[in-house]
């Protein structure tokens, strides 16, 4: 009976150690909305715009299964000028995301930091990466 | 005997989960060099030009340690619009990259191809991901 249980702990082990190494498979990605967002923020609001926009981040990544990735990026040369580059786990979750209201509480905190903001949506050519990345 | 054996499967059971969701310390990501390249392809030598660019990005990820993550997207409306987002460990890195043979071959690849490059050097401001993304 040990010996039984013993060996079925040592398969579940087994079995998490490959889960952990493996990629979602390639037929969910193809359903992936991504998008690259592109913000000019009023230079003097960029702390609070920062504090805001982690907060929704956070947020959207614990409560949200399919908000898959955020990397939000400013330009060294003009740090006004953030890229945020997202990938949502289709367009229905998408379209959830915007309806939430920690969404909706980052659009309401930064509509007067935020002073343009432009949409691009686009499809993955490739991706690759080091593990831990 | 049998008892403390299962349960030390069990910790590293619970601890190999629990690495698989953390992220590379910080101290690691403050020297990285991030930027985004925007590129204009002749849309006639897209097809060339996806060889060339995945041919570049499998070599990079393969043999050298401080090319940390490619990402490279196409516009929806414009899908000889590329937007690559590239990660090194170093600028010391990203130098010992552009003088790789893999990527002045690509360069050379892609010469008459690419009709304008932007480079834009930046910093991150936050990321979150899903694990396996």
């Amino acid at each position: 009976m040990r010996k039984k249980i013993s060996l079925i702990i040592i398969v579940i082990g087994l079995l998490t150690v490959l889960a952990s190494y493996m990629q979602e498979p390639p037929s969910n990605s193809t359903n992936r909305m991504e998008r690259i967002a592109k913000i000019k923020v009023d230079p003097k609001q960029l702390e609070a715009y920062h504090r805001a926009l982690k907060e929704q981040m956070q947020a959207a990544m614990e409560k949200e299964p399919g908000v898959l990735s955020y990397y939000a990026v400013a330009d060294k040369k003009d740090p006004s000028s953030i890229t945020i580059f997202e990938i949502y786990a289709n367009e229905a979750a998408y379209k959830v995301h915007i309806a939430t209201p920690h969404f909706l509480a980052y659009k309401e905190a930064v509509k007067n930091m935020v002073q343009s903001l432009q949409l691009q949506d686009v499809t993955i050519i490739a991706n690759a990466k080091k593990p831990g990345i």
